[in-house]
């Protein structure tokens, strides 16, 4: 199987852009099929939205409503507020399937594949990327 | 690849069907591997859910009670609350798998494959169904 | 398509783990590939997440969050608040791919792939397996 395993420097920042990433592998591997995107983390997933446009703070405060990092968490370990990060993946899956014709995956003009992290403790993260054609 | 881009009519609703076009597609390609359904747009997303019996006005209160139309939101593009409606395909991804057997995907009895969007500004989207064979 | 439909014992638990599951059936086939993990229910899900160090108890309290029982929904079927059951698989979606390298799915070290089930009335639940080759 076309399969890779992307370093990727977060920088600890919330989102991080693999639009390109996942572009570059596809258009390395050539062909059509299904690329699947898969994050091999416990306290990451990813999303498929819009970048730009306010969008990234509007999604920073959902992740605040849906995951508070104030509220008490059973999970003790690593920094307060850490057990909201462990809850992300079960909601932003961290797999995602994108359609590939002649190379090129089939995203919409306006969306973009991002990893999604809270936690700051992270400043690199494991990508795979793997390709199955048709 | 066996791929096809739909052009669904929305008729501006919440909620639109699409287990139909799912199943007549597999249907018409045949045989047994995985069916990927994708909205190559950045503000509706997918779910399987059972329709009828109330869900479907269910999911509305919990997509306003997820994504709130009357809160401020960074992104100040379209129609008052449009913002929210970019949040949607980070929780319902715009990417769903499904396997299929001898040219039937297998849903169980009562679900169905849905496309999410609350904008009423779109009476038609596009949603690309595509094949890979075992 | 080497495809198998397990029948688990959630023995009426919210969480069961289909790691193992998952695992056996990957070295079985063996290959490099993608499994598709599918839930043909209407009321239950699937995640990622860690297990142990108390996520369990915070993945309970997320879903009593996003789905609280004790309110008023349109589904009137099945004990109170089972219209909340209904919605489960719509943030928590019933079908996951993972990549598979040489029989091995690749999770991370601290992934698990479970069945997110909160109706006591399931003591027994089907999950599909199937996997298309590289």
């Amino acid at each position: 199987m076309e399969t890779e395993e992307l370093v990727i420097e977060t920088r600890s920042k919330e989102l991080t852009d693999l639009t390109k990433d996942v572009r570059e592998f596809c258009h390395h591997v050539g062909g059509s099929g299904l690329v699947n995107v898969f994050v091999p983390h416990a306290t990451a997933g990813l999303a498929i939205i819009e970048l730009g446009d306010g969008s990234e703070p509007d999604l920073a405060h959902l992740l605040e409503a849906l995951f508070p990092k104030d509220i008490e968490y059973n999970h003790q370990h690593g920094a307060p507020g850490h057990g909201a990060d462990h809850l992300i993946p079960s909601v932003f899956s961290p797999s995602i399937v994108v359609p590939v014709i002649d190379g090129e995956p089939q995203f919409g003009r306006w969306q973009y594949l991002v990893l999604v992290d809270r936690n700051p403790d992270n400043p690199v993260r494991h990508v795979r990327l793997s390709f199955v054609p048709a």
